[in-house]
């Protein structure tokens, strides 16, 4: 393959981002505890406070469809996805700037409820929007939201502490936004009442904003992730970051029986859908091995849910598994969301 | 018109921000010293400092068009603009976060070039890229930066403060860039070596983060912003934000002779690029009538370039005008460059 010609296509989101790394690292400022490759990048304010900021980009037919939600929903769900990479710092959000980008027949009605559903969902943690920009696109709705949060240095988590033998959790069930879009694309928004809850999990989910400070001060997890990518791709980020492997035991994971239900219907493997399927927005830490059990309990008490333990942190060298339930371990493939991955439509001419 | 049809683009972007501050305002952190409507927008760091943050998204052929640029200009052009936005606070620009939309046949020489040149743009400054976001789209290029900056809260100009009987000054010369679109639109990119300066002026603005600052800590300015609409929008702004009037001098107002050149070559009258081509990136600031000349001379001192004075600020009642070289006042308008305006392409069908 010729270099000079391929396309960023071809190259995929993660090659994009070891190519980025190259060019901008190291990073100089010394006020900038976390830079590039975590949730959120942090900046040290004073001794005891850090501000955390990210940025996400959500593109029409990309990361939604106009025909699955409306425009409330829709500036939710944007909200939603950069709540979800502050609560994994263990922070709280407090400012944001929204780029919007506006296909030119975008009716005004639109604009001002995708604002409603932004400021809404903001707003359930005391945040708002500061400032922002718009443009006109061509054809695609863009909405491109930055976050700016904080977080007490003394209860930052970052993906960086995992260690060998420490014990992986997560705070809910997984599959749940991936089985509900499964849903939408077969049955459109007549879709059969039980699997109303999945449904919600992909257009409406809910950013673990008290869950995550509650874990990051709870003092125990070593190091957390916002399963944004599917748990097996976030999870490898996590052993990526600190050079370790991972192994999670299958019957351990939590799902729920109606994104069984959904597999089965789309012929699939539910493990497809729990393993790989991104934007669930639960979150997946790792804790000490030595910590008691009293700690965890002490930590489920201040939680609406327990937390669920689903596999243990191994050396780089051991690998990357998932153990099903005979204790066969099986290579994990973090196979998550590929920006870059093409849609269906264009695979046949990239 | 019925309401519920009106489209993003019949709207136009000035309702649509205001639309906006209607859903937004009023704003309730206490630390957000500074909201929507400015620059940027400001969060109190500490007694001393605040925080800038501000964003801007450009879109592949609304804001620049990829035949007449390459990827490092293209990077360093929109660091640029975002950089600008500091400057007209008086601020230094510390830290970016940068989305980026990626058509898929883009190749991977061109995504790197992007991020070198908004790394050596930003650099200039001493500001570095900690975080972002990458993200495919079907046809466009997005480039959507995110800058966050600091300021001694002391200096901080904003767009708020000018009052009746302030002198009115700009940094250099106007229309440069709009003349070097001109120049590209009419040429390619084999346009006469004499306007050069012009297409560099387009391709490559230069914000003014050392001129901005040294205004903001010389006292004497009452408001600032930058000239990225055009200086008639631009000065606009500030009237709006104040309710007061303005009248600029016509032989005052800075411009070269390229610009008369290409304005003749156009059709055009000069002053339509001067008042109304939006992108210059120079600053605009206004002066308490009272301040001395040995204070402005002082500024003058420190700076490259003197500043040059252009007009005075008047009642609201009085007006909003351009005076002829013979003293005549006539109406300006602020009819500066709407992202919402329906390209040549598409003017019929919407």
């Amino acid at each position: 393959m010729n270099k000079q010609k391929t396309t960023v296509n071809q190259a995929g989101e993660f090659s994009l981002i070891d190519r980025l790394y190259k060019i901008l690292l190291p990073q100089k400022n010394p006020d900038l505890l976390i830079g590039l490759g975590d949730d959120t990048a942090v900046i040290r304010m004073d001794k005891q406070k850090g501000m955390l900021a990210t940025c996400d980009i959500q593109i029409e037919n990309r990361h939604f469809r106009l025909d699955h939600t409306n425009a409330h929903q829709l500036g939710k769900r944007a909200a939603a996805v950069n709540l979800s990479d502050i609560a994994s710092m263990g922070g709280l959000p407090k400012f944001a700037l929204v780029s919007l980008g506006l296909p030119p027949h975008l009716t005004i009605d639109y604009y001002d409820e995708l604002f409603l559903g932004m400021k809404e969902e903001l707003g359930k943690h005391s945040a708002e929007i500061i400032g922002g920009n718009l443009a006109r696109t061509e054809k695609e709705l863009i909405i491109d939201i930055m976050l700016l949060g904080e977080v007490d240095l003394k209860n930052l988590l970052t993906r960086r502490g995992a260690a060998v033998d420490d014990r992986i959790f997560v705070t809910g069930n997984l599959g749940n936004a991936s089985a509900g879009f499964t849903v939408l694309e077969r049955y459109g928004k007549n879709y059969p009442p039980e699997f109303s809850e999945l449904v919600q999990s992909h257009l409406l989910p809910q950013a673990l904003v008290e869950t995550g400070k509650a874990i990051a001060s709870s003092g125990i997890a070593t190091s957390m992730i916002d399963i944004s990518d599917g748990i097996a791709s976030d999870l490898y980020h996590i052993c990526k970051t600190n050079r370790v492997g991972a192994e999670i035991y299958q019957d351990k994971v939590p799902y729920s029986k109606q994104v069984e239900a959904v597999a089965r219907m789309a012929g699939k493997n539910p493990m497809d859908l729990v393993l790989h399927g991104g934007e669930d927005f639960q979150l997946l830490f790792t804790v000490d091995s030595k910590v008691s059990v009293a700690r965890i309990d002490s930590l489920n008490r201040k939680l609406c849910e327990p937390v669920i333990e689903i596999g243990r942190i191994l050396t780089d060298k051991a690998g990357f598994f998932l153990v099903d339930p005979n204790g066969t371990q099986k290579n994990l493939e973090p196979l998550g969301w590929d920006h870059f991955r093409p849609s269906k439509n264009s695979e046949q001419k990239e």
